[in-house]
């Protein structure tokens, strides 16, 4: 893994382990958390639920609640939030695998290739409801009440990313609004939903509310760009998922808009009409590189990730005790726009 | 309409008509801020979901929400809590729709017919989250967590009936446990919910809960039974559609129970094998004919009906005011299992 250097070099880390040694032992409990609330008299729940969440990945939605939680001194709801957020997070990739029609998530079969769609809009709607019964358990209705507001947002998000598929000439703004619903809205009502439950004044709530809108649109837009560029076992997603989905996104956007009528010809047969040969992911990675689509989308990245950074020198006055904290949501934010080789 | 004659007759009302009349200010309310709160920039929104809406429906769920409150003396959140009861419920028909693969509800084409499954699950997605953040202006913490609970219950229950989709030896407890779960839980949270948002004692909260559960598993058996007998044209969905995808329901368990090994050959063969050949809907009503299958569905049905009405005598001494709304309910009890021609 290599810097992104689109970001200054304050000579820092640029890495997810802070935020996980620091959290290490409440994600232990978001991890028994997670367990004990799939429980059903439905064996179907834990077990297809499971074999989701089991896969892992990163789990930075949770870390950076318990990270906006810890920054206001913690809060012993902290867990139950983070789980919360987990589940909603979980839920709308379940449904994502049913619209996009994928059988392949973190390097393993989806859950709507192995159990069927049904099962998975059933699983996911289940989720979302219980992160809403574990939000009333935390017992503020104000931060129930915003993370029921950034799921109406994600779905708004991904009914305009349906809308703008298959549409190359789609602008920059849609992309933006796309992803800011998507994912953005999720790491920033979790990041201020963690600081508002632990007792944060207004002002700090905003700030981690920003820190991670910006982490999560530099953590989106990496993902778009490295789905072009990094092998299927490395992701554990399928290279060119985007393409073949005809899912417009920035590195695309940018091909475009500096493309002459042959690159344009060629993104409407694709990825506009859906007409695909052989070859022609590897002509498409070839027309991103002509044009440096892929790192100018990685510097874009790079300028959230400082922005995001920038949000936290915002924090009013924090302690001592919470600069360790604050510097691993740094280094995470750093990491979020780095090139994953 | 004729009365079911399994109801004891207190020589009183078949109807819901009076539920109508007396809550039409309210229900006007409600169709209001169901408009209101569908709004989004996303145009796809309010147009899929609003398809869905308008087409009608008796609207029974946002009514007893509405008697529950005003059992207890009336609540000026209850608006909001009765949408938000019709947007869960609307959000379950969206992915019912998906799941089953129906193409008509209510006498209309349905949204995933029109607009794909994708959005259909993204709109159904929606419409969860809003009913949410509509919970959260009522205020009542306890409440949202009541709905939240009954929302995941939901969810069992529809994923219970997939797994007895195609086994008509079901036995009659996972029936009842299906229809509990997918059908009567919302009715009973929803009355109960009325009721505890305008501060009805916790005895009276849970009468209504039980009148609701009863209502809604009456509700269902008697949608189950119609399935078999009543014309697309009147019940606005295809008869025999549950014959179709293998579900089963109350009439087919009766007939699988007393049938001879002919018959249950042929319940394997359609239901049991998905094996269908032209007139088969035919002979299963033939059979179910032969067993009284319909109307001793129906007389079940008749059985729940009246012990919600007999929930409502044991309601801690209602004032006068509190008589018609009370008398409202036992009608549309009533109602909920008279057959339908």
């Amino acid at each position: 893994m290599s810097a992104n250097p689109a970001i200054e070099n304050y000579g820092e880390l640029v890495s997810l382990d802070p935020l996980v040694n620091l959290l290490a032992d409440d994600m232990k409990a978001v991890n028994a958390m997670i367990l004990q609330r799939l429980a059903s008299d439905v064996p179907l729940i834990p077990e297809l639920a499971g074999h989701l969440i089991a896969a892992g990945g990163k789990r930075i939605r949770p870390m950076i609640t318990l990270a906006g939680a810890q920054i206001a001194g913690g809060s012993a709801h902290a867990v139950g939030l983070a789980t919360a957020v987990e589940f909603i997070h979980s839920a709308t990739l379940l449904h994502d695998d049913v619209i996009d029609e994928s059988n392949l998530r973190r390097g393993r079969d989806t859950a709507n290739a192995l159990w069927g769609n049904e099962a998975s809009v059933l699983v996911g709607d289940f989720l979302f409801a219980r992160a809403f019964e574990l939000m009333v358990e935390a017992g503020d209705i104000t931060v129930l009440g915003q993370l029921a507001n950034a799921s109406a947002r994600i779905t708004e998000g991904e009914i305009k990313q349906m809308t703008i598929a298959g549409m190359p000439d789609t602008p920059q703004d849609a992309y933006f609004d796309v992803i800011t619903g998507k994912t953005a809205i999720l790491f920033a009502a979790a990041a201020a939903a963690g600081a508002k439950l632990a007792g944060a004044n207004d002002d700090d709530v905003a700030v981690m509310h920003d820190y991670g809108l910006q982490l999560g649109l530099a953590f989106q837009i990496m993902d778009d760009a490295m789905d072009y560029g990094v092998s299927s076992s490395a992701m554990g997603k399928n290279t060119g998922d985007d393409f073949i989905d005809q899912k417009i996104t920035l590195p695309v956007i940018l091909a475009w808009q500096d493309g002459d009528a042959n690159d344009r010809e060629f993104w409407q047969r694709t990825m506009g009409d859906g007409n695909f040969a052989d070859g022609d992911l590897a002509t498409a990675q070839a027309i991103l590189a002509s044009h440096d689509a892929i790192d100018r989308s990685i510097a874009i990245a790079g300028d959230y990730a400082n922005a995001a950074i920038a949000a936290l020198s915002r924090l009013s006055s924090p302690g001592q005790s919470q600069m360790p904290i604050i510097a691993a949501l740094a280094a995470a934010a750093r990491f979020s726009a780095a090139r994953q080789n």
